[in-house]
């Protein structure tokens, strides 16, 4: 009896995580009837981790109305509790994301990350002890401010008066109060999932890298940058942190540093948090091959991409690794050093990226059981 | 050692069978580098059968100016000569072809195989003792009439006026001769290369049924039936042969008839006369893996082309047999039963047509190595 683990990340605007998996297993069981098949829907920390482990783990989601990034917008957003109860997801972008504020009106000198702080609290009031955040596609440069003051940190200006988290009251600051903070951030643990090594300021800062395509003209970015040097100044003068010069403080608009500062957060590359939140390496090593997938794979991949963290996972356990993707972009042969056995394209034919997309599934399926059909046939 | 056969058609538009062969071999060697790699070009009979044949005997091309299938037309043709030096291969639309006759100039009451009976007639003057003729394509309905007139057969009609073979004077025959007919036929195998099924008459013949596609109006099919008929009467007189319900005798405009009356042919399935023709069986036999593919594959497949061949002879000497196509259509599982071991679309993402053909060779490679990678994971 054949074991095989399906590890694949969603293929956007296609497939879910989840329905990926289900088109392999419907492909897998047309050749091995009888094999022994385990879902582990993955992500990279990006769009759609929540759902992958909400599925991968057997957890549920808890929908709630936040703070936007602009002020006085609220949002309908989701946060996940994973199957053992312990541990939340939350993805940023999913309360404080750029996809929520129309082109027209992105301006992170008034965005905030307060939303996102209220998933933490939420997420807090569920008892969990453990806080996994995927920062990807933030609308926001304010440093994390808004996520703290939704914590209970609290920021005064010079005539000690409240200012609101965003980008543009950050030069505003004169004292940090985190006597209100929430207590409960003391034992939890937050680790954030990002593949971004910016530092927070700079040339290589969130204002400078990341600004200009959340709406910062290059006069804003001069502001945000000044911001949040002065900002981590504050941080080190009253909180006695040092995160400004932390590769990945400078992820979200600098919520990196914000979680950094005012929670007991580690970052670790995203995949790597799905991959252990799932625990990939022991229903891998208990598999005869292993199946992954993203909508688009290209040498990219490489950079921390869904099918390379599995590839990781794989290759430590001796383990073939099979890839499906639904675009094959350039210099696919450099998915192979980092231990993908062999990479397919699911498309079965020239068409629009619109009949592609509609036909994911049965591409899938089809790709999936052919990939069984070679095995079967070539086993020894 | 791995022994490989690359046993593909062409990809019509994008590359012939050898080039085919040849990114099939590039993606293989980058895995087994030490392969022992056998091309064998394939064809079904159809389009592209000389090329391929030549290429996979290492024969020659031979060319020549014949006429066309109009009246006064003249057309450059070639036909091949195989690598044994005894046997010829011949494509009829190279001479008589429906697309060497803009759409407005169709008119199977004109047009005439003569220049196939050209190419034969060349063929022998290369001291042949095989004819293998591809008949798909055809711009006639003279039921080879034009062909045996151009190989020493002489019609007359009931003034004993020499006609001209074309479909429009088949019913004006009162008399064949046979008696200058080229002598060297007698010694000399024909192997008509064709799946088509149909009678030279009725309402599955060869007027009724391909007629219309050819310029024939209704009263056009009418008046090539009953010419087709009447052939066939004078051919049953004057040469002691029935033809006319010979299953494929009305292939090709009735050339099949044409070939089964004048000459010493055999009808036989065209992927099977040219996996004869290249010994396929021999190579397969000796083959660790066997690879196939076409431009196109759907569940038609099975109905006689080149990856259904290779797969059955594949079949028959217990090897896995890998098929790659450009389109992949409706219900391709049903290839399984016919012993298509596994099939993989080579199409890297969505994109139009154009794209696709152009990226053929790169997209072959790139696909027949991953193929290649997965044998050798899961290889024990």
């Amino acid at each position: 009896m054949k074991k095989f683990v399906l590890a694949p990340d969603s293929f956007k605007e296609s497939m879910s995580a989840k329905e990926v998996c289900q088109a392999m297993e419907a492909g897998i069981l047309n050749v091995f009837p009888d094999a022994q098949i385990t879902h582990v829907p993955m992500a990279d920390g990006g769009e759609g981790t929540t759902d992958s482990l909400v599925d991968a783990t057997n957890g549920r989601k808890e929908f709630l109305e936040v703070n936007g990034p602009l002020p006085n917008q609220k949002v309908n957003a989701y946060y996940g509790i994973l199957g053992d109860q312990k541990t939340a997801i939350i993805e940023m972008a999913q309360a404080s994301g750029i996809m929520l504020v129309e082109p027209s009106q992105r301006n992170p000198l008034i965005t905030t990350t307060f939303g996102t702080g209220q998933l933490i609290k939420a997420a807090l009031d569920q008892g969990v002890k453990k806080i996994l955040i995927g920062i990807g596609g933030s609308a926001t440069v304010d440093g994390g401010m808004g996520m703290a003051q939704a914590l209970g940190a609290k920021f005064y200006d010079e005539n000690n008066q409240l200012l609101d988290g965003n980008g543009g009251n950050l030069a505003a600051i004169n004292r940090i109060d985190v006597s209100e903070l929430d207590p409960r951030l003391d034992d939890t643990e937050v680790i954030i999932a990002s593949d971004v090594q910016n530092i927070l300021t700079g040339k290589d800062g969130a204002a400078a890298v990341f600004g200009p395509q959340k709406g910062a003209s290059q006069k804003d970015v001069v502001t945000l940058d000044n911001g949040l040097q002065h900002f981590a100044a504050l941080i080190s003068r009253d909180l006695g942190q040092d995160v400004a010069n932390i590769p990945g403080s400078g992820a979200a608009g600098g919520l990196g540093a914000g979680l950094l500062a005012f929670t007991k957060a580690k970052l670790q590359p995203g995949v790597e948090v799905v991959a252990n939140a799932v625990d990939l390496a022991s229903k891998v090593a208990d598999a005869d091959f292993v199946f992954t997938g993203e909508g688009g794979m290209d040498f990219q991949t490489k950079f921390g991409k869904t099918p390379f963290g599995v590839a990781q996972v794989a290759k430590a356990a001796g383990k073939p690794v099979f890839a499906e993707a639904g675009y094959l972009g350039d210099r696919i042969e450099e998915l192979y050093e980092i231990g993908i056995t062999a990479v397919f394209g699911i498309v079965d034919k020239a068409q629009s990226i619109e009949e592609s997309l509609k036909a994911g599934p049965a591409n899938v399926k089809r790709t999936t059981e052919n990939i069984a059909r070679l095995i079967k046939a070539t086993q020894k």
